[in-house]
Parts: C-alpha cells; sequence; structure tokens
C-alpha cells in the first residue's frame, strides 16, 4: 500500500537542501510530474484514488497527517511526516488518500509518475469524525 | 542562457495546488533528481556551474533573486521569482548561477535533468557586492 524511504537533509551554510526522489533510487519508476499542495492547518483534502499513479510525496513545509485505504470502507492507516519528520512516502496506485495539514503552513511535493489526468483518478468526499 | 514559464496555480479548497514540471513540457529533456534548498534571507549561494545538468527550478516558499552569466567575469543577469510571481525558470547547462532569499523563508525546487554529481560542477565563491 505505502513504503517509507528516509531522505537525506544536507546542512549547508545559508540553508539546508533535502533530497526528493532521484532517478536510481530503488522507488522511482517513471517521471510524470511534480507539482506542490497547500494544505491548510485543519483541513483535510480527499479522498482520492489514482488508479496508475505512483504518489510519490515530501513533506516541503510544516506537518502533514496522511490516510490512507485500500477499501474504502476500511479505517485508514495514518502517517506523519514534515520537515520535523522529513522522509519519503510512497503510496502505491489503487490506495485511497486523504491528508491534513497540522502546521500553522503546509506544502507537499508530489513527484507523480503520471502527469495529472482527471479520468485516472476516484474522488470521494471527506467525511472526518469530527 | 534561460527560459521563463508561467506554472498555474490552481485555486482549491483548504490550498492552492501549483503545477511544477510535466513530462509533456516543452521544457522537459529527462529527469534525474527532484531536491529542495532552503535559502535565508540576504544569503547568496553559489557561483556554481552545471556541466551537462539543466536545471527546473520552482519558487515553493518566499522568493529568490537568481543571478545568471554565462562568462565569470561578465556582470549577471538578474531574475526574481517567488510565490507572488510563480514561474518556472530553466536554466541551461554552462551557466553560471548563484541565488539569494529575499523573505523571511525561501525555499527553491530544482527538477533537475540529472542526479548530483560533484564531478559534473565547477564552484567559484560568490564576492557580493556587499
Amino acid at each position: 500500500m505505502y513504503k517509507i524511504k528516509h531522505k537525506k537533509i544536507i546542512s549547508t551554510r545559508g540553508g539546508d537542501v533535502r533530497h526528493g526522489l532521484r532517478v536510481d533510487d530503488e522507488e522511482f519508476v517513471g517521471f510524470g510530474e511534480v507539482y506542490f499542495t497547500e494544505i491548510q492547518r485543519g483541513f483535510v483534502k480527499g479522498w482520492k484514488r489514482h488508479k496508475e499513479m505512483q504518489l510519490n510525496l515530501l513533506p516541503v513545509v510544516g506537518a502533514i497527517r496522511l490516510l490512507l485505504k485500500t477499501e474504502f470502507d476500511e479505517a485508514p492507516v495514518e502517517l506523519i511526516f514534515g520537515e520535523a519528520d522529513y522522509k519519503l512516502i510512497v503510496v502505491n496506485p489503487m490506495v485511497w488518500v486523504a491528508f491534513e495539514g497540522l502546521s500553522d503552513r503546509n506544502i507537499m511535493a508530489n513527484v507523480a509518475t503520471l502527469p495529472h489526468d482527471p479520468e485516472e483518478a476516484d474522488i470521494q468526499t471527506y467525511e472526518g469524525a469530527e
């Protein structure tokens, strides 16, 4: 359903450099598109399920709570990542995904294996517990 | 030496989505690595010249002043981009690059056409006017 890979933060004068995804990483299965999603604190975006796209998610700013499930009716797995716990989360195709912003400002990058195609994704309204 | 391409910001409930680079963009010549560079306000990183890598630079947070020149002794071209002026700046190989953070927080993404290889880049110390 998913895979977590820790990524290096290189301490550099004037500001750190954070690794994202490389063509020679074992997670790399192709490049489609890079985009950046802002998520307000407490807001949940989702659910969305990509039929073919593998998501390669990186927390560029803040912290994000990721919810993943393979069947829509099951309880999701919860993963949290962010600047203070920097890592790549790879989400396989056919996994339902929702995500919530946890900090004042939150930006997540997706180095997606396919370019955006609305026909390639299923969408369901998120109904949170609160 | 460089190319500028405006990229869409999609207004979405809970936070905008900003386009980065797509495999079917005419700028796309291959994927090597995505990484994120933080640049403190007033700090300049550079100069660096990649022999083969094309840089595809995106301002994820804040604003950045980019300095570009083909000959080390010439005066640089200055480009400014950031969240308020969101665009992709493509830098060709064999161009000297330096960049400075202009806001409280600045993060730039590079969707590089090659993975990092220290042998592939030349480095020169930046000596700013101040």
